[in-house]
């Protein structure tokens, strides 16, 4: 455990902060809501990494005109069921949700919906995409490419993503399953925490600068790079490398977009890359119509008894048993949604940062 | 390495006697040549789990009529990009390339083809469907449940198949890029040559059946369990569980196969499960339409500068530096479709056991 402070704020209170400094560089008041809902349903799962401990990134890019506020998110090329569209340089927090919206309305009227972005900036945490999916009975999936930090397997050097994918199923009676994760073994802000608490991290999560293994966090922002899910090659490295491959060829080789170690920077202070392949960086949104295969109240069902079977799975010593994907992110919402909530000092500082170069009011404790 | 003795045959020879083998059964010429392709497609590409040595099996599911010969394969619900396909208990090695066929075709004219399968069997090696889709400039993924072998993370018992999930994408003058890894840690292929050896394996690979680590191989006969790629909570294990329930979801929860403990089992002397809550086991075919998202050759172009750069990765220590996804699988394949395909002594064995059985000449050296 991270003992450090915590203060708690209640959730319309940051959402109504985020809006407004989203607001305070000409976002569109419809838009500047969608996208301070991105960062606080991140809060409220848990996955506070994509949250509002980003916001003052976002307003940074946006100050220096990095992002464009006001966008023209248009498709470039379409059939029926497949389309790609040009973010114009907008808040991935905008255009995501934007391209999810045409998979989806493509899944109602043709089966399914697969879209590539170009041209775009992060979107938030992954899992908010196929939520948004469930919300219309549709099976979602999303994934984006992002700056470098992973090495390939037997590589020495940071040339891909962390590059997640999030796909979710709708129960009957039973919540949602929903899978969101990296393709990396961890999680970059592990990594970060292992730093600040001068602890070592296992053997397997990342490489110094000469590719050797290492147990030493500071070797990461020493040049090293985190390693892909399987880490070595005897534990499956090749295989998160391919899942982060495929992640990146999808997002960004096939929409146009930068890809590998090409992708720009999400923050002012990471290096730019030296070539530019093409525009921002990508994403790509899926959506099936479960209609279109099954029955959609006899999937539900079948979804339910998926969930009772693998919950009463004997359990290994030690441990409860396994849990549903979703399960820990939808806790956390239950319990952050009424309870509010709790952010570090350092993010807290960030918000209070943007208060007294916005003028937009930050209620402090 | 492991240094038993190894016999090799011309590919047309395996060929032509894997399809005579089908063909003893009723099975049409067109089809027996198919299901035989995607065996010896195996062995060429050097993934011997999945090619003839499987044949005995096959050969003893189809004698006890437990797999229908002549199959119906059917649509049974379809939407414009999307479709589910009844295999009527075929084999898959016909069952997918058909079920793959038509989203294949669903891509051609309308951007995309998704199709799930129900009441089918074992389909070979899952790579075998997106290098179809290559032939048709498409990209392909293909992935499969199987019998359960893989405990979830914080499980003790097998729930879970290896589960795999492949996918490939076109060069312009490079070979494709093709990913086809199962979800599990290992292949259970590694877990049986530890044993056959009398070698411990690593720490990560399996539980034994109190779900307790070991490295001991025995302790997976023993009723012990592979793990998810990802193999512990802190590398990752939630992750490739999330994996394998993904496949296992599209494949079976989907299409109104058996899903996760309750996959029949492909071999005669495995467990039958305790409950039916489907037909046969699962498969999921995707196929997309290049041109749908960008000029077709402007994606293999920038497929070809991706390959170019990710092999100018600095290589890590004692290391030759990454692959390609596909590399060690065309190289196999480059030298096998002219050396011949090398087998072991059992799997020899097995064909001369059918051979006699059935009275198809097996020409042993």
């Amino acid at each position: 455990m991270d003992h450090q402070e915590l203060f708690t704020y209640p959730e319309a209170h940051l959402r109504d902060f985020a809006a407004a400094v989203f607001g305070h560089f000409g976002i569109g008041a419809a838009d500047a809501e969608l996208a301070a809902d991105v960062l606080i349903k991140s809060d409220l799962r848990g996955i506070e990494s994509h949250g509002v401990a980003r916001l003052h990134t976002y307003f940074e890019m946006l100050e220096l005109g990095r992002i464009n506020p006001k966008p023209n998110i248009r498709i470039v090329r379409e059939k029926a069921s497949v389309a790609t569209v040009d973010g114009d340089n907008g808040l991935g927090l905008i255009v995501g949700p934007n391209a999810n919206e045409i998979a989806m309305d493509k899944a109602e009227r043709h089966g399914s919906g697969w879209v590539g972005v170009c041209n775009t900036n992060h979107f938030g945490f992954a899992g908010y995409y196929p939520l948004q999916a469930l919300e219309r009975d549709l099976i979602g999936w999303a994934m984006t490419n992002s700056t470098k930090l992973v090495a390939p397997l037997w590589g020495a050097e940071r040339m891909l993503g962390t590059n997640p994918i999030a796909i979710a199923f709708p129960g009957y009676t039973e919540p949602p399953i929903v899978i969101d994760m990296a393709t990396s073994a961890v999680a970059y802000g592990k990594i970060e925490i292992a730093l600040r608490k001068n602890q070592s991290i296992p053997s397997g999560w990342i490489i110094d600068k000469e590719g050797r293994d290492t147990t030493n966090p500071r070797d990461m922002i020493d040049g090293g790079a985190q390693l892909p899910l399987g880490s070595s090659r005897e534990m499956g490295g090749h295989k998160g490398y391919g899942l982060a491959s495929m992640v990146d060829i999808l997002c960004a080789v096939l929409s146009g977009a930068n890809w590998g170690p090409f992708a720009p920077p999400f923050a002012l202070r990471q290096e730019i890359p030296e070539r530019s392949v093409g525009k921002g960086i990508g994403h790509f949104f899926g959506a099936m119509q479960i209609d279109g295969f099954i029955d959609k109240d006899e999937f539900k069902k079948r979804i339910d008894d998926w969930i009772h079977v693998f919950r009463k799975t004997k359990p290994a010593p030690g441990t409860d048993g396994p849990l549903i994907p979703g399960d820990p992110e939808r806790e956390a919402e239950a319990i952050r949604s009424k309870e509010g909530i709790p952010l570090l000092k350092p993010v807290v500082d960030d918000l209070i940062d943007i208060s007294k170069k916005t003028g937009i009011a930050f209620k402090t404790q």
